[in-house]
Parts: C-alpha cells; sequence; structure tokens
C-alpha cells in the first residue's frame, strides 16, 4: 500500500531491459552516440515535427534549464501557486535562471483560470526598469492536484501569454498520465495548443532517470548545449538515458503505463468514494487527494499504508483531519488499491 | 506642486556644500580616505556601537547587498507584498543573492503583522532539501504606505523571526522619516529591536546620491567588502559620498529634514481631511495616500499638480476614483500643500 | 581498438546487475530510502570517518557543487590549467559558484609544483575589495595528463594552500586509477593528506552514471542539500545511483577495475615504446599521451581506432604530427591494445 | 607630489558647478528628466549617430553591465592579462554575467597584438558544449600601461573578432587620454573601428562619478534599463550624473582636462628620463611606469610622494628596484611634476 509517490516505485521492466541492452560495447560519449540520434528522432515522429531535445535525469533540471532558457533574468514566470517549480525546487529556476521571479497563482484543482492570468497581467505592475517583466507561463500537465488541462484551456491560457508576448512552458513531468486522459495526440496537447517548450518526464512514468526538454521550434535551443553542460546535465554515459527514452517511446510503452496508473487512481477513487471519501478535486491523472478523518488515517498507517500529508490553501481541515495525497504508478496493483479503499472504509 | 517622490527634490544645501568642500586636494581612492573613517566613526556613534559600515549610491543596491550577504541561495525572505524590494527593484535582491526568493505577506498600511508571519511560518512548507528555507525578515522604515512600525511592533516581528533562525533586514530608504515620528533612539529602533543589518537612506533625504549599508554585528560583515567591489557599488572618489553623510548626520541635519517632510505630510493629510480627502492609512512619515474623485484628480492635473496614481489590493476603488499617492520632502512649502489641497477642495 | 574515452566504455556487469537487484518494490525517493543509508556508510568506512556524501549522476555536478560550497563568489580556484575544472566544463564553476574565478597554473605532465603555487600566491595581487581572494586548491586526481599525485606531493600542496586559509578540493573523477596505483588507503590519499572535499568517480571507473562529493569534515557540508536539490541533481529513484556505489565499492570492485585499466595502459605504453613511441608524461593511471607521425595515425584510423587528438601548450609538435590521448578502462582488452600497438609499429 | 591615482584627484570646477546648477526644483527621478534626455542626445552628436546611453556612478559597473548585456554566461572575454576588467573588479564582469569567463592574453605594454589573438583563437579549444565560447574582445583605451591603441590597431583587433561572432567591447575609463592622443574622431575611434559598446568614464577624467556605457547599435541595448535597474546601478537624483556629463561633454572640456593630463605625463617622462629614469612603455596617455632604484623610491617617499608600487609579468626588476606607477589628472601641476622629478634625479 505504496502511495506516497511514483518516484518511489520500481523502473518498468522493459526499461530496464533497455539499459541493458545498451550496455553492448563502445558508444562515444556525451550524446554523440547512435541511441541518441535514434532517440531525438523519435521524439520528432512523436510531436510531427522538428524539434530539439535535451536529455536529463531530473525534473527539476529538465524544468530549470527550459525557464532559463526562454526568459531574462528579469523575467517572470506565472504559474500555480502549488507548481511544482514554485514550492518544491528549492529555488532551482531562480537559481538556473539568473535571479528570475516566480509568481504563484491561485486557481481550483491545480489549475490556473484564464481570468486569474488575465487579471495578474492587467492588475500587476510590469516592466522595466522597475518592475519585472511577464516572460513566461509555465503550465504543469497532469497537474500537482491530479487534474488535466483540456487542449482547449490550453490553447486559451497559451493565447493570452503569447499576446503579451511571454513564452509558454509545460511541466509534463506526468505528462503520459495527462495524455493517457485526453483524446488528443502530443502534438495537438503541446505545440498545436501553444506550447513552446516542454518538459517531458519519463522518470515518474517508470523510467530510471530520464527527462527530456523538448524545444518546438529548434532555433529557439540554440545556447542549450552549453547551458545543460555548464548546470552539469550532460550525462556522460548518454546512451543509457537514450535507451530508457527509447523503451518509453517504443510501441506506446508510455501511454500504456499511465493508463494503468490512472485506471488504479480512478479505481482508488471510487472505491473511496463509496465509503464516504470523495476526492477533493477530479481524479484525472494518478493521483487522488482524499481528507481523512483522524481515525481512518490512524487505521491505514496502522496498517502500514504509506502517503503523505499535504497542506492546500484552498483545502479547509477539520481538526485532526489530514488531507492526503494518494499517488498511484505502474506498478499499483488492484490488491493494493483495494486493500487500502478496504481499511478506510473501516468503521 | 510636487508630490510625485522625495526623489525629485533637490539635495539639500548643506549638503551640497559639503560636497564642495570636500573637493579640496587629493584624497585616496575607494574609501581609503579620512572622510571615509570619520563618518563610519559617526555612524558608530549614532547607534551606540561599533558597526560595520558601507556608503553605495543607490538603495537597490544597498537592499539587494545586505539581502545577499544575510541569506544563502536558497533563502527565502519574507516581507510585506508592497515592499519596494519585491516590487520595484526589479530582481536585485534574486540577481544579488543567487536566486534567492522573496515571499511577500499581506498586510494592512504597509505593515506586517505578527499573527501574519506566525502563520507564513507555520502554515507553508519550508526546508531543504525541497523547500527554500526561511532566512530573512526585511521590514520597511517607514513603510511603503508611509506608516511608521513601532518599535515594540519591530521587536515582537524581530523575535518570532529570530526564533526561527531567520536574520532581520530593515529597507530604511526612509528612516529619517521614521526615527523622526518615533520616541526613540537609532539604536533602540534598531539593534535594540532585534535588527542585524540597516538600509540606511540618505538620498530621499536630502543627499545626492548616499545610502549606508549598517551591520550591527561587524563579524557579520566579514566579505561584504567584496561583495560590494564585484557589484560596481564602490566608489571610487568616495569621499563626496562620505561627505554627503557626514553633513546628512552632523548636528541632527537629518532629522530636522525629516520632520519638515513629516510635518508637510501631516499638513497635507489636515487640509486634505478638511476638505473630506480622508487619507487612506495613518501619515506618520512623508506620504499620503488619498482615494481622489475623478473630477478632483482632472483639476489638479490641469493645475499642474504632480504625483502617482497606484494600486493596492486592499484599496477597493468607485469607477473614476483614483489612489494617490503623495511625497513631501526637505523642499516641500506650506504653500505648495496649501495651494494642492485648496484646489482639492474645489467643488 | 577504442580508446576514446573510459566513458565510452559499458557499465561493469557487477554494477549493472546491482541496479537490477535495487529494483524490488518500493523506496522512498529522493534519498530517503535503505540502500543511500546504506552506502552512505560504506564510504566513512572506507575514509575511516565520519564523512558527509552526497551522490550526483555526472562529475561535472560533484566538481561545480563542491567548488560553490567552500568558495564565496570573489574565491578564486587555483588549478592546473588543463584541469577539467578550466578547460572543459563550459563555466559549471564559474556558474555554480555566483561567478567565482579560476586560475590555472602551468605544470609538467598535469602535475602542479609546489613552487608554481607558493609563486602564484606571492606574486599576484590578491584579496578584496579589488582582487579575487584564494579560496581554493583544486588538484586533479589522477590527473588529466595520466600521472598521479604521490600522497607526500598532496600534502605539501595541501600545505601550502591551507597555510593561505584556502580549501583543498580534489578532483577524482579517475580517483580509483590513482588508489590503485598508490601504496596508500584512501584516508591517506585524501583528507589525511589534507584535502577537504573530493569528487570521488565511479562513472568513467565503469558505472552508469554515479559520483560522490565527500566531505571529510561533516560540519563543512552544512546547506549542501539545498544546493544539490536546486541545481537539479538531487536523482527522484536516488536508489539506483546508491546501488552503483555500493556495488563499486563492494569488494573493493572499484580498485579491481581501476587496476585492469591501469594494467592495459602500461601495457599499451610498453608495447608503443618498443616501437620507438614513447609517452609523453609517465603512465601511472589509464590514460597514454603520445606523438603520432602522421603516417602512423593514418594507419591507425585506417584501421579504425578510435583516439583524440589533442593540444598542450608544453608539447611540441613537427609538422603533421598529433600528440594521441589513448584511454584505456574496465572494458580494454589485451588483444586490442596489442593491435593497436602492432599497428602503430608498422613501418 | 601626488601620483596614485587619477581617482584621487578633486573634480574640476565646471562640473561641480553644473551639479549645483542641476540643484534647483524638482526633476522627476530614475531618469525621466530633461537633463537626462538632452545628455543623451549629446552622446549621439558626439558620435555621429544614434546611440545607446546608460549612465552609472563606477567603471566596474559600466564594464561589467557590458560584458553581460553581450556574451552569453558560457561565453568568454578575451583581454588583456592585465586589464582592469581581470585584475581589479573583484570578479563583477563573472557576477553580473552569470559566471562568463575571463580569458587573460598577453601583449607587451598593455596592448594585445593581433598575432596574440589570432592565437588564441587557433589554439585554444573553444564551443560548446565542453567550452566556453569567444564571445567578446575587451580592449582598454587607454590601456592599464598607458599606452594608446592606433585606430588601425583597433580595426584589426576588431575585425578578427568579428570574424568569430565575437562582440567588441572598449574599456574607455581612460577614453578621453586616449582621445586626445589620436587624431581621430570619437565615432572613428570606436563604432568605425568596430567597436559595439563602450565605457566612457568621465570620473577619471574630472567628474564626481559619472561613466556612460554607450551602445552604438541601439537594439543591441534592449534589456539593458532592466539590468541596470536590478543591479541597483540606477540613480534616483539622476539628474546630477547627467549634469556632469554635460559638462564633461560640454564645449571640449573632457578633451581639454585629458589634455592637460597627458601634458603633465609627458613632462614627467621627459624630466624622469633626463635624469635617468626612463618610461618602461610608451607614454601616450596620463600613466608613467618607471623603474625606480631602492635609494630613490626612498627619498621620494621620505619627500611625501605618493604612488603605487606595481608588479608586471614582464617587468624584471633588480633586487631593491620597484615599478612606479605615476599618474597624473587634470589636478596634477607642473610644480609637482618638477619637484618629483628633481628628488628623483638627486644623488
Amino acid at each position: 500500500m505504496h502511495f506516497a509517490s511514483d518516484n518511489a516505485a520500481t523502473v518498468a521492466p522493459p526499461i530496464l531491459d533497455a539499459i541493458r541492452q545498451a550496455n553492448d560495447g563502445y558508444a562515444l560519449a556525451y550524446g554523440e552516440d547512435e541511441a541518441t540520434d535514434r532517440v531525438e528522432r523519435a521524439f520528432s515522429e512523436l510531436f510531427e515535427r522538428e524539434v530539439a531535445v535535451y536529455l536529463v535525469a531530473t525534473g527539476t533540471a529538465a524544468n530549470a534549464l527550459a525557464l532559463a532558457h526562454v526568459a531574462p533574468p528579469w523575467g517572470a514566470v506565472l504559474c500555480h501557486r502549488d507548481a511544482h517549480i514554485e514550492t518544491s525546487e528549492c529555488g532551482a529556476p531562480e537559481f538556473f535562471g539568473g535571479g528570475l521571479k516566480l509568481v504563484g497563482l491561485a486557481g481550483e484543482g491545480g489549475k490556473i483560470a484564464p481570468k486569474t492570468l488575465e487579471d495578474a497581467l492587467r492588475q500587476r505592475e510590469w516592466g522595466g526598469p522597475h518592475h519585472v517583466a511577464p516572460a513566461v507561463l509555465s503550465l504543469t500537465q497532469a497537474t500537482e492536484a491530479g487534474t488535466v488541462y483540456q487542449v482547449s484551456e490550453l490553447s486559451r491560457l497559451a493565447d493570452i501569454a503569447r499576446a503579451r508576448g511571454m513564452a509558454v512552458h509545460m511541466d509534463g513531468a506526468r505528462f503520459a498520465n495527462a495524455l493517457a486522459r485526453l483524446r488528443a495526440s502530443p502534438a495537438e496537447a503541446t505545440w498545436k495548443a501553444g506550447v513552446d517548450v516542454l518538459s517531458f518526464g519519463a522518470t515518474k512514468g517508470g523510467a530510471l532517470a530520464a527527462e527530456a526538454l523538448v524545444f518546438f521550434e529548434r532555433t529557439r535551443a540554440a545556447g542549450m548545449d552549453e547551458r545543460r553542460k555548464r548546470a552539469g546535465h550532460l550525462l556522460s554515459k548518454h546512451r543509457f538515458v537514450a535507451a530508457q527514452f527509447h523503451a518509453f517511446l517504443s510501441g506506446g510503452l508510455w501511454l500504456d503505463l499511465a493508463r494503468h496508473a490512472n485506471a488504479m487512481a480512478e479505481r482508488l477513487a471510487a472505491k473511496l468514494s463509496a465509503v464516504g471519501l470523495r476526492p477533493v478535486w477530479p481524479v484525472e491523472a494518478n493521483l487522488v487527494f482524499v481528507v481523512l478523518p483522524q481515525a481512518v488515517h490512524r487505521n491505514l498507517e496502522a496498517a502500514g499504508a504509506c502517503y503523505y500529508v499535504m497542506r492546500r490553501n484552498d483545502v479547509a481541515l477539520a481538526p485532526g483531519d489530514v488531507l492526503a495525497r494518494l499517488v498511484t504508478s505502474h506498478a499499483t496493483t488492484p490488491a493494493d488499491v483495494d486493500r487500502f479503499a478496504a481499511i478506510a472504509g473501516q468503521p
């Protein structure tokens, strides 16, 4: 009953196999190998245009490199106030970006509403020399609350941002989970909707350590080779990160793994709802947020269930209650889900 | 009728005289001159302890150098959401601080309430490795709203911060105006109340370009010589910035100039109140915030009055109304005040 | 005949096995797992004192994090002018260190002579506010030239640095190769000789992507958790980097692998010498530098030999000659060595 | 007999007068005043094209802002190894530039020879992702050695740099002294010779604290308003820095002051040569470098002469001898020069 994080799960076997198979003979280091070429082509096919791809080992690296590359140091990155880049990367975007500024916006269920973005752009003082300039809109897909932006929602937000000359970044640490939910192609869910740069995560989805920074306009990526290297994020035995992504993308494995994780979250949500514990927000990806009464929380902990208790500004709690974040993954089993729900439903 | 900014005012004559007098013969550059020594001793006398002083030409420099020196790059600076460092320095603290993070807190009349600080420290997620760590409490004295923290308020806030291991910074761009209001010595209003480092402004108070960064614990300033130099803020003909501060501090000139500015603000507030335009916040320094009906605003502009129109989250405006910020200075005359109020009171 | 880089070699099978074995069930992310605890204890045993260890995926990350942590932004890092941090990390130390400065020193065979260090410290202008301050001595062990500092040499250099208040960093991307050569324990070759912080590489030695940043004085590491995280170098599925190091250190595998690589380099050097191609510098680790006449270079390339051609200030070349860097690894075979030497010896 | 620095001299009276005259009534802060407009137009006239000008208070600020603006963080700035930016700004360019790298080149008399630049560009490893990229050539005019680049020399160096896509920066802290020497217009000595951005100093030339950052291609300056502000280098009472430059440029005062300083240096050089103390390098601006025997040095010190003793790699000294740097200024008198030379010539 381990629902702490999709990062706590194993590596999906086909990905581990790919690593093993890549361990054959010599390959030039630092991405000058064939496997890297091949995986870069795979990304261009997947997104139906020539993209520039930079593989790194962590999502924080992908996000921070992306933001630093499209924002000047005096730029502001507008994002949800619960976004990972704002709350959980210990200031990585600020560091990589030479002191840029994150501006957190409120929004129900982890999503920024168009009006919120418009108001922020209209009501605050922006622009030089005294004020930072709005430079990037960063959207998390799937969100930190386990919801998913519809393509039309993305388009509308991106339109507002682009009208102000801002770039649009998507933090897709759980892009697979979002796409498994949407009826849209990878292209439709990204650049066709106005996204300029995507952090495409594989680690939470089943890889060992593999994230891709994807620029949909190749010219925009000029200098990223240097930026990645000097951040220490160019892996020397690069074939092994390429191999992970190759396996992840091959035959739609990434979507299969994500569909399983999403299905487990839905199952968990349904079973919890059945015992009166309705999720706080719509369960559209692989996260379930639910308020647990104190007694239920204790029972679950006593039974060895593992999950994090969170605080969110917009979730009021009765004394003793906790807000539990339950994360499913490719490795979650129906048995675990059912057992968890059964304990949660005990009187 | 120029109420745009105390930065728009002249240099007070005694300070300009001091510059002229300092222009006599040779003096070693970069602060190795006698005038600099003398002014540093004057600061120690003023604050009744051995302080470390670094003179610079702008308030933004003083603030950013101070914050960068007492916060690690992964530190958070908690301040009022309308603080100059948060809204009007184009990201200077973030730049100087290697990507540190500012966290803006709400607060009536530009002041942070102790409970607000306590809640922020208790309710957010803080600390490594994932979250930034609360490193500095920055208080603006006098505030951006023209109010002044009482010494007891400073102490209470500083106690909360220090209990969390945070440093306390005071942005004293209008420290003179605050001190002219308080019944307290410079020492009582700073280090005795828990302030670790002070940006002590003279420019708004009547200097040409002179700000002092004051560390009350000298050891804490180790390395600041280098930090100032590499930020380009060590003036070569340093005697002239020293001369400005010497004149500013001599014979209590700084307080005389501030008392005049404060008195002009009080006079303006009284006269505006008399015609039904009550200031939004208590007028305790040299700023008056007042909501002007559209017609009044137009009359004033037509008459050549100069002031900025501001937006503040906590001031709701009827359609057409504006929130005017009126700033007085050492150069403001009663005649200007009276004329402004008279026009504002016209039907 | 692949002698381009030890980074081009495979992962040693026991290390890949360890990754596979670690892929079992759930483990808390970000280093809060048992495998991480265990490998940290292993480091303390290896170095015979309580050390602080931070695992990352690249050597550049380890070096840059280390230097940024022990030098202030106005610090100078003195290193060999051919050191990896100076020539091949695209400014990573400067970026991580907030704009610190590297000062490259000359030195035969990749080694800094004590007199060179003393002269640099005595003859240049150092110290604030105008000049950067000597903050770190960084020594590469084994060196970029394939030589190895004797423990007595390390001690003498470290003594000079420490007498100036400088920290001592060791770039041990090939620490295993150096230690396999020295008759010294890990402790004797590091902290007992005056080293404060070590970048201990496993990747070149046979891991997939695993480097350890080791602080010999734990208190000195305060804040490194945050620094690593905000640099994007805290791996989420951390158990897999821990597993690599566990396998690397277990049963002396690291030294076995390094001894093989070193032996292959010695064999190559001997065979090349036998055909009149004497290495430029003593072959003490797994690198052989040799000047190849144009015809030999062409023969080798035609036969499919893979290696880099380098430029070094202190190696003069006749027209057409090239300076070849030949790198052996755990995967190099005697057959490959012998074939290379045979071709090189052809008339 | 004060030859320590032109920064130790007074403010030239017409410049101080201009400050006094500017102290009249209100003027909008932060450069939105008429005096600033006027001085910006004066720069465009002076340079015979529409330039973008940013006034700051220190030369280090002008240099570091310029370099950070035209180089990416992974860029290298090639400069003379004795250049002020390399030796005496405590890492300011590295800080402002997000960790860029300075590469110091050798060169007789403070000047970089074209061949030296060509060799550096050809022989080192440059370019991503592993190596920093050559981004800026920075030339000091007049040089740190008191020599002056001829326009043809500037053009040749700039051509080499531009052919590699590098920008060309001129550190003109003593631009006036150089121009007073050259038979060339300001335009010919800068952008017509290939200079992209100029740090145009007035402080050493007789101002109180005034330096101008001049971009000859206005579009290249986009974002500099923000960069200057967030570095704390936008002065609030900006009219006073504008006034200094206005006076400096009016009626050719800047060249008159520089001609005097240069003439004093020539007189000093001639008189010292007459007593057997020939300057080390040609005296083309306001600096004289001369080797003083120990006895002479003692006599001069005993007589109260003030100057700095320097070390330069390419000046070998007999035991006891010192290399004296003698700086003249607008305030130097013939009597001081003659007295100094007389004492130096005593047996």
